[in-house]
């Protein structure tokens, strides 16, 4: 049982788009990533999906909306619903998910989320 | 659907240790808080207890440790672990519980979590 420092995390990944575990809470993964570009449209049937925007602004398409999420900002986007983060500059994010979720939807494509 | 800012959500906040309901996520209460003074030692038997500083200092006494949380830090306390947390000023938190977790960990004590 330790704190986790989000910024220390932070400094601690390069790549955007890759999703580091920093904590576990009741089987979710709590994730830090950095957002950067467009990832693709994509939905996780099984499971909600929570972002919390730390610094930096990210766009979320959600079906046809675009919502402007910047930091101290919450979204969840419901399970089966189709989304795509964006980012114009580097945008820093907290994630949860169940652990095991797919980043992409789909395992065939999903990255594997190191533990940091 | 649409995005919540947390400063605003704890903007409509006054009393310390009132969690306020201000997104759900796969059964999850996502809840914002002011801690001020000290909570009563508690756990809760069932149920992680994620907690994220968002300003101000808390510290956290779990068992016989005390974890000193500042902004952008997270801490998970473990289902059925004993903990407090404590402010001396008025600190601002982001907490997850499964929805329906008693606050004080007994139903008897709990107070309601207004949704906002």
């Amino acid at each position: 049982m330790k704190k986790v420092n989000l910024a220390e995390k932070l400094a601690q990944v390069s790549a955007p788009w890759s999703p580091h575990v920093v904590a576990g809470f009741n089987g979710n993964d709590v994730m830090v990533a950095k957002f950067q570009g467009a990832f693709p449209f994509h939905d996780h049937p099984e499971t909600d999906d929570l972002f919390l925007v730390l610094e930096g602004e990210v766009l979320l398409d959600v079906e046809d909306e675009t919502h402007v999420l910047g930091p101290g900002e919450l979204f969840v986007v419901p399970a089966g619903v189709r989304h795509r983060p964006r980012a114009a500059q580097e945008a820093k994010v907290m994630l949860i998910e169940p652990a095991g979720t797919p980043n992409t939807g789909d395992p065939e494509t999903a990255v594997h989320k190191p533990r940091i």
